[in-house]
């Protein structure tokens, strides 16, 4: 378990935003490091249905020590449309997963969501390079983890979305970014891939489908989650009693924490990279 | 010091109001009590200036696990405007200090200000039944504490206000709300006092002047503060080296705990009545 937080009238906050919200881990891994670099910080969960996001983030970012805002499902596109900036992984991708308060008040967004992601995958020892990827989603976490492994020089990555529209459209943002070898998934894509992820909410529900069927992959290829809670979703139990090599959803907001630090100008780290 | 607070995805939250906030000592007060209730929530600061009130109250109440807003100075008499009903101490004095949800989503804001000082008191061994107050400021605090003052049996209640519209609105509303004893003090009412409040905010700040002089109070009255950062202000320090008894202000707030505990509905507490 975590260590406990000690808030006063002088503790800053940081607000996790989602809907539900009860399943976010972010309050549990930055609220011990926070702790650690002595920083008079707490991040607290807050439930936003999204009728009510814009009320909510004009509120909390009026507040004076409100010093950011991380942002989950299902309000990674909609924050977009609330700030005055987008960094570029949030202008590539649509969508945001953090929002802080420059100096001048204005708001910047930014996504850091597939930069977590790509460096989980490099923690587990997994190459980018040259990967051919499968992308099950193309909403906030599909868009993200798909910027970010072109970024990092996956080969090819076929994402897979019921909802054309949205493939299309990140699609078109990920040309007008620069970033090429994305395309729409066709039926052989996943026994190709080297890498499948799941980057829809699928599994966060114990009666949820399956993204995709991990006997589709090869032997061999990694089933990534970015599912976060359960830790063992029910593709990644899938995958492994098929004997394929699986990756959490933890990982990709563990990976973000240096970012976070940075992003949020939060002091340097007084012990190790990465928390437990 | 504080126990530490768990914070996870489930944590209710609680904000406390103001501007400044850094010197409120609800989360303090109040999180270790809510531990030990075995509450999953938490009370954290949230600075608010005037003008950013209602959007901040607006987007604090539409989050789903926001359950309850504490507020402090400069606020509580803005805040009933924000709020769709008022509780009887709010409306007599025209002043909240905490705001809950109700099941239909209305608000409802009440005063805890006035039935915590009168608490107080009593835990310190003063009698209010018949006494003769006098009480400096006729804002938030000042009228909550003449109202529960003259509610408690006090025989007369002078206050003192320099802005004759605030204070004359504050005769009015008791009136209205069939409180008799309260008049608009005179040359002589500090020195006929058996307890001289002050009611203003006077004394948070070292550069402040005094609300009123305790040597112009009978020896053996009682001087007592609603300021509660600093602890020791000007005015007690004052006071106790004249050799005037002196009552802080801290027990207000904490003679408000099991008021605070009703109206949100916190669970029964498990051990002492009052919290240290």
């Amino acid at each position: 378990m975590t260590a406990g937080v000690h808030v006063s009238g002088t503790t800053r906050l940081y607000a996790v935003l989602g809907d539900p919200v009860a399943q976010v881990r972010a309050p549990m891994l930055l609220n011990p490091l926070l702790a650690g670099l002595g920083a008079d910080a707490v991040v607290v969960p807050v439930h936003v249905r999204p009728g009510d996001l814009a009320d909510v983030v004009r509120g909390l970012t009026r507040a004076g020590n409100v010093d950011g805002l991380l942002v989950t499902v299902p309000h990674k596109a909609a924050v977009c449309a609330l700030v005055d900036e987008l960094g570029p992984a949030a202008a590539v991708t649509g969508t945001a997963n953090a929002v802080r308060r420059e100096a001048d008040g204005r708001l910047l967004a930014e996504n850091f969501d597939g930069l977590g992601f790509v460096r989980g995958l490099r923690a587990a020892g997994r190459p980018v390079r040259g990967a051919q990827v499968f992308v099950a989603g193309a909403g906030g976490a599909g868009g993200a983890v798909t910027a970010a492994l072109l970024a990092a020089g996956a080969a090819r990555v076929a994402v897979r979305d019921p909802d054309a529209a949205r493939l299309a459209g990140l699609l078109a943002r990920l040309g007008e970014g620069r970033l090429t070898g994305a395309y729409a998934a066709g039926p052989g894509d996943l026994a190709h891939a080297g890498i499948a992820v799941n980057a829809t909410p699928l599994g966060m529900r114990p009666e949820d489908p399956l993204p995709f069927d991990p006997a589709d992959v090869p032997p061999g290829a990694l089933v990534a989650d970015v599912v976060m809670k359960p830790h063992e979703t029910a593709l990644l139990r899938a995958a492994a009693a098929l004997g394929r090599p699986v990756h959490h959803g933890i990982h990709m907001l563990q990976q973000q924490v240096p970012e976070y630090r940075a992003f949020f100008g939060w002091p340097a780290q007084r012990d190790a990279e990465s928390p437990q």
